[in-house]
């Protein structure tokens, strides 16, 4: 592949930045400005990184109009740089599939599924009954969209993801690789020692702008539906158990797990591999660092944790010698504080 | 997709309840007493959504005896109403494909491979030499089937499930999409400084009526089977290693870790997202509450649990600051008791 | 299948070891001590099994020179018996698919994908443009190869395995079912309370001898690539993502996250289900037990460990009470040892 390449004017006005410099300039890569060549465009985003201004080699830096008055290149001026970088990061992703074909012969499409304009079907994919592909919807090679699931207009799935049945995906979806969505909740009725399956015949909502990573996996409802709300970003390896919502514009880092029926608010930010039990409820705005343990609602916003920080294995195995004798100890000290206080 | 349709009288004698009220009302689906409609069933279970039998618009509602005399409308009367409405749930479940086609065109399927009577197999499934699928077992879409790997009679794959070779599921099983069964377990001799292979030739061996949830994996075993026994439930995205043996009818939550070599008894329940270590032992009934470390055997039935619950981020630091003191604040209160009692 | 048979003699020259007892013995395959029949071959490498030497019915046993003093029947003399018996388990080892047709009429190959001599590829594999498979790599069932990866000599992917565009795999390795390499980084730019998408531009360099579990992600990176070092072993379900760097002959067990931009060193073996947190600096050498939350860098070799070890529930709950009582019991302490001082 040949590199795209873009004039500093052109990019300038894509985002509404001004050039200082050479606006003829032209660049052909996006690159930290420890690594960017001559030819690349570097940004400045973290104060920590301005160190490194005067020893890059990029062609030109994204910089906020302070940033620039220490710097002597070709510069994209804009109030901030780091949504500037993420809008012409997409100037150089290489992630859409160019095919020409729009539905590969290989792919598998009932005849009663609903397929509008400028859809594209990997091969292998297979489109099951009366499922919906709105306008320039993408499915990647091998993935199964269930019967009567929807994908909405633009929304796209890479390679070998699986929607079960009813399964609804809103506008401009992003889904990765592995992602199973629909799947059956966790649901069984005890009955004489065994376990009798209750079938999940709820669906699975997702709105608008969702972002869904790779090998997350997210249960239909066992009656209503789960619900994931506009705007949601989901990282990888996440548990999305049945009936939970996921208020809008709430990001989650990977291996999360979320039990049944908990509703998360909108805007919060849930550290990785954090687990929430079922039936809580999260407030909006709440941050709960990276491997907490939730067992219990989160009503107010804040920042949230718990867990015990790493120590070297021989410090470690006395704390938790000690930790397990704090009851002890607790009594011993308010044993010992009236003791001394009846000698007063 | 129009919804089925039952009368009461109906439901009442697939579940061997009784009809207090119109035998004759039909009703098309089941929701919780809060949303339900006028066409719906719904059911109580949980004492403490018994406030909801006043306003509920559900047109019968799955009730006990003590809970009817309550409740004026249309009942089933049943001794146990969970496991009624479990059992009732099938009635409204669209998630078994009603293809016409047994074997989709589309599927590859070695000429070696058993194929018994009413076998459906989804498009680009691939069926390996020497497997063998027994009555009734539906393979979804893009499933793989290694090599003399076996189906029980009844068993049902969703899409992309893919079984290594040489597994061999038992009937009635239900493996949803992302499952892989037969992967190698984690097994290296060090060599000077490098890990050098150890092929994994035992197999995998799971029972009757077992479920597994989307993306869990379980490995083959080094040199025995890795067994997964009778009536066993496994939720979403659960790592099983090798030569692990799970006990009848154990259920485990989503997210939990089973490392190599540990034996889980029968009727256990393991919250969410715990680990287990490798070479233990967990005795029946033991239940483990969520995200905990289990690091030895536990010989006794009872309920276990580890971790440290969520706290705001401030008073977190302390504790955790605290903890790493705690072994100095043994000695310390230990220091000052001896000097107090010295003074006696 | 029929199982494959060897003579000691064949057995004793490929690994190096010395016959004792009869060279013509043959057997047909490896079992633990407890285990194995008359015609099977086992291995004694954990001086705790030695007393499974006496009752065992092995047909012959690896041992070491001192532990054979103690054993009768036939041996095969090695130095070190784990890694002879990590060498002959491949003679068994049924995993690689023996087709006939080098490319099956069922994989659909790109005709710009630049296909070596030996390579095989399962039917329903996608191989898009551009891509590259060097000599005899083998590709299974239904995966997916993206446009412009490349994988190295010998390397070998299970069925249902997914590769992005422009993800380099090395020699030699081995990848399992439901593993997705090349999956968007968790980037996104805040921007008037939403988030926008940083496109993931970078890739993923994966070195040469490298294992990765089913289902495992790795995420390409955001600007440069994410890197698997030489040697390096990835147990199952585990998340890397974007920017990590993993060095050489590192091993990590199953249900681990790495968060963005993490640098692991090389030799480290790192615990089940740990997650560490982004940005840090993990040296050589160092060893995590399972579980630990790591969130702060390691610089020195050494084991690390954290969380609190398992209880019974009820014990549990007074040791999680007290935790958060800790900080004023610090100060109770501080306070009543100042008090008995004052009276000296």
């Amino acid at each position: 592949m040949s590199a795209q390449m873009y004039t500093l004017a052109e990019l300038a006005q894509a985002i509404g930045a001004e050039v200082r410099g050479d606006p003829e300039l032209t660049v052909d890569g996006l690159a930290t400005l420890q690594s960017a060549s001559s030819t690349q465009l570097s940004f400045l985003a973290n104060p920590a990184y301005a160190k490194y201004l005067s020893s890059t080699r990029a062609g030109a830096i994204i910089l906020s109009e302070e940033a620039a008055e220490r710097y002597q290149g070709n510069v994209l001026l804009h109030a901030n740089p780091y949504l500037a970088y993420a809008r012409l990061s997409h100037y150089w992703d290489a992630s859409v599939p160019g095919s020409d074909s729009p539905i590969h012969p290989n792919a598998i499409v009932d005849e009663s599924a609903v397929i509008a304009a400028n859809v594209r079907i990997g091969p292998g994919a297979v489109i099951e009954a009366g499922a919906v592909l709105r306008d320039s919807v993408i499915v990647g090679p091998n993935c199964v969209i269930g019967r009567d699931s929807e994908l909405g207009e633009g929304s796209r799935l890479h390679a070998s993801v699986t929607l079960y049945h009813g399964v609804s995906v809103g506008k401009r979806c992003i889904l990765h690789s592995g992602v199973v969505v629909g799947s059956d909740g966790f649901g069984f009725a005890p009955n004489a020692g065994k376990w009798e399956k209750i079938a999940q015949i709820g669906g699975v909502i997702i709105g608008n702008d969702v972002e869904i990573g790779a090998n997350t996996a997210i249960d239909r409802g066992a009656l209503d539906n789960t619900v994931i709300e506009d705007g949601v970003k989901l990282d990888n390896q996440i548990q999305i158990a049945h009936n939970v919502t996921i208020g809008e514009n709430t990001a989650m880092a990977a291996c999360c797990a979320v039990a049944g029926s908990t509703r998360i608010g909108k805007n919060c930010i849930i550290g990785g591999a954090s687990g929430i039990a079922g039936h809580l409820e999260i407030a909006d705005n709440v941050h709960i660092t990276a491997m907490t343990m939730v067992i219990k609602s989160l009503k107010d916003a804040g920042v949230y944790s718990s867990g015990t920080g790493v120590q070297p294995n021989d410090k470690w195995r006395k704390s938790i010698a000690r930790l397990r004798q704090l009851d002890q100890m607790a009594s011993r000290l308010k044993a010992l504080e009236k003791l001394v206080k009846s000698r007063d």
